[in-house]
């Protein structure tokens, strides 16, 4: 994989009412942010949208201008309310008949006879997009300029994703260590803070928890140099054992 | 609880770059949802931003416009990444000093003596804000205008709604019906389409899933009227048989 030498940014779209109505609990926005990040890939927003025609053009329109890359994920079924790509289609003025390569993998993948009316609408996909291939069930993915378009179901997403990596260009990976220690933020917001105004350049984030019936805060450096997070980390292990806290894991 | 006669829809702002990095897996969009769509109110948007003061501001001013409510979760703590008080302060032009309430609050929960600047900095919140009260560890959520801010630990926040309910107005509660089929989409995306289009005030949502090595597709029905969606309940179930296609479950 190429390396930019700028951050780079992407958003996530997950189009989806059945996320937002609270039935389905997405699991696809931490699986996607993970595998962006290991490529050197930050997002730095995702937005959960209605299957409404509209609301995804817009909210196309919107978001392909401010990052790198934007991956979809939803809609791109053969059901009525699947409509993300004749919605994508719209938003780049572009025809949504049946793609040429889309149809053919899909003819090829079902048995003879079993090619419905029903299974050709997944071969609709914006005209000239590039296709995003599927191991797992056939149905393809797209890409039209910096939009990448992926299912909703998260195996089946899983599965995609891989085939991308070439088509990405990521900056620096982005590197991150945590130090979960045995207390409340109040204890340590102080100390924190200025070792946060000491080193700009590491991103310092503190995340209290509850885990078996253990209080405890998680502080976690993102940075994308290795020997910036060491220093960083030397401070706050300083600090925790002058204050004689407990560290209770390192990551 | 008063109830609006038209449907009435809010969003949803999670504060966080630890549920943008995907080091954390966000459960409060689902809680929330459930939770608001019980009183009438329909998550129309989510939104995940960056802790950073101008992205919350540009995101509270576009959103607030848009729904009757606003539910933000996140960065309320003492640490120095927690700025949405400071943000929301700053969106809707508000000074944010000590808030009386909120310090006379955490100056009583706190023993003598525990009472530290960090946790004093959780009494930080917009002037003339209405207070959201936390029974699980004392320090406040807030209410100003139409935003309302509740912390990030899904445990505290799930806590605090309750206490919410007299200050929403919901519409007609939705109701929902699923029926999971053991089939593919594509063998019931035709008549589906066909129900749909004739139950135009039913949103017909339909997912496949993979669970516990079976495939299947969860059929669901949406609406403010019982009797339409049994009533479209009984056309699926109709077409269901015809098919020969087996009933997994219904709820």
């Amino acid at each position: 994989m190429k390396k930019a030498n700028k951050k780079v940014t992407a958003a996530i779209v997950i189009i989806g009412n059945e996320i937002l109505s609270g039935r389905t609990q997405d699991v696809n926005v931490s699986f996607l942010a993970k595998w962006l990040n290991d490529l050197g890939i930050s997002v730095g927003e995702v937005r959960i949208i209605e299957d409404k025609e509209e609301t995804i053009i817009n909210c196309i329109h919107e978001m392909k201008k401010n990052f790198k890359y934007i991956f979809t994920t939803g809609g791109i079924g053969p059901t009525h309310d699947d409509i993300t790509s004749k919605s994508i289609a719209k938003a780049f003025n572009l025809s949504c008949g049946y793609h040429e390569e889309a149809y053919a993998i899909l003819e090829k993948y079902y048995k003879p006879g079993e090619f419905t009316e029903g299974r050709k609408k997944m071969a609709k996909i914006p005209d000239q997009a590039e296709l995003i291939y599927n191991p797992a069930s056939g149905a393809p993915g797209f890409i039209v300029e910096n939009v990448f378009c992926l299912p909703g179901v998260p195996s089946i997403l899983k599965s995609m994703v891989d085939g991308l990596k070439n088509k990405l260009v990521g900056g620096k990976k982005i590197l991150s260590k945590t130090i979960s220690v045995s207390t409340v933020e109040s204890e340590i917001a102080k100390p924190l803070e200025d070792i946060q105004n000491e080193f700009r350049n590491i991103e310092i984030g503190s995340y209290p928890f509850f885990r078996l019936g253990k209080i405890g805060v998680s502080i976690v450096m993102r940075s994308t140099e290795r020997n910036q997070i060491d220093n960083c980390s030397k401070k706050i292990l300083s600090f925790i054992k002058h204050k004689k806290i407990q560290i209770m894991e390192r990551e």
